[in-house]
């Protein structure tokens, strides 16, 4: 019996909480995901492979391609706007990789989403550090839009991110714990084969990774090159 | 120069709406409808045929037909369930006329292409007498939303209703004073060839008909035998 509602990009966070919610909170979540004309579509492979590893049968893909004209102004979604590096980012409160609004939608038709199963909870992959950049991933962000959804008057369905004060190493280090894996899941927002190593999500996850003292398992451009101890 | 964005969805509050943000305010703004698989579809054919009567240019309909796994609660959407009459609905806080979180859907892509024009202003027809049953028409509703969207660090787009104190027979007025043609909305929920004049939104707009003194210019089922004087 469903008894949540995720969202799951295929990301580090995302599938990390999955993990914890099934194997720890011992929860029987329905997986949403979203194609949104994302260069990193290569994330949904990721989390297609994570539902099926983690036998959660109900998985519901959403293709809201037809959205391109909304997010036009993102580096995430624009072939146009070329995703920065992390340095570039540093210091702007919303950088380019801001895709407009996305997570109210996404969180919008989640919650349409629990309405109709009758749950009334929610939970996504919100941490600590990406509040650098993105509004729509703060505590206040959180509370303040469930305030709104306190409102509903039969179902009062509540977003939650249970990491939303976890940095990425402490998330890395409990999905380590809980024996995820990390080859099966994609950060890099520039979606090629390898992932760059210098994007602002890059940087985050290796990051994560060299704090654990892991290396991290995906394949990176350069690693010879980098700058990064644990990718050299 | 687009200043605002508005969602028409073809009825009497929304058509009213843009005629009065582009007569009254001298706005120009961009026009959002939406294709959720309703049975009351052909409102979309009107929410066209107003946006070229005004000669808007920048309407995007966008078809979310794939969401229908989300509102399958709804008497509005679902095949299997009847769209009740006015006096099935009376009392209850929620009706199945209502679309699982649908207003919060529209008005975060709403947001999302607010954002991508660079424009802060997002019009929609929630009107006071749709509180009985709909917890997204509300003042608080809108109030608390707005919270929300001020947490935006760049672009604090606001969504306004300046419908939400009145009633439909007030809309009616002014749509009337500004030479609104109400054969060109479409308000039933049965969308068939005929309205059918007892479903809450038949009723409310029969009512604001009748109050004002006018005879709605549309076609209903069972005129004859309607118990309302103004379609006797």
């Amino acid at each position: 019996m469903i008894n949540a509602i995720i969202i799951v990009s295929g990301g580090m966070d995302s599938v990390t909480l999955l993990h914890y919610l099934i194997k720890k909170k011992q929860m029987t979540p329905a997986l949403l995901t979203f194609v949104y004309n994302q260069k990193h579509k290569k994330e949904i492979v990721y989390a297609k492979e994570q539902a099926s590893l983690l036998k959660c049968t109900n998985h519901l893909v959403l293709d809201l391609s037809l959205l391109k004209p909304l997010f036009s102004s993102s580096s995430l979604v624009s072939s146009h706007i070329q995703v920065p590096g992390m340095t570039e980012v540093t210091g702007d409160p919303q950088p380019s990789t801001y895709v407009p609004n996305r997570n109210m939608i996404f969180l919008s038709l989640a919650v349409a989403y629990a309405e109709n199963f009758g749950v009334s909870d929610i939970y996504y992959g919100a941490q600590k550090h990406d509040e650098y950049g993105y509004w729509d991933t703060t505590s206040d962000f959180l509370e303040l839009l469930n305030h709104v959804y306190g409102l509903n008057r039969k179902i009062k369905v509540q977003v939650k991110a249970p990491f939303i004060n976890y940095s990425k190493t402490d998330i890395l280090k409990l999905g380590i714990s809980l024996g995820v894996d990390y080859s099966k899941t994609w950060s890099c927002y520039n979606g090629e084969s390898l992932a760059c190593g210098v994007c602002p999500t890059c940087a985050e996850r290796l990051k994560a990774f060299f704090n654990s003292g892991i290396k991290d398992p995906l394949p990176y451009k350069n690693e010879k090159n980098s700058p990064h101890p644990l990718i050299q």
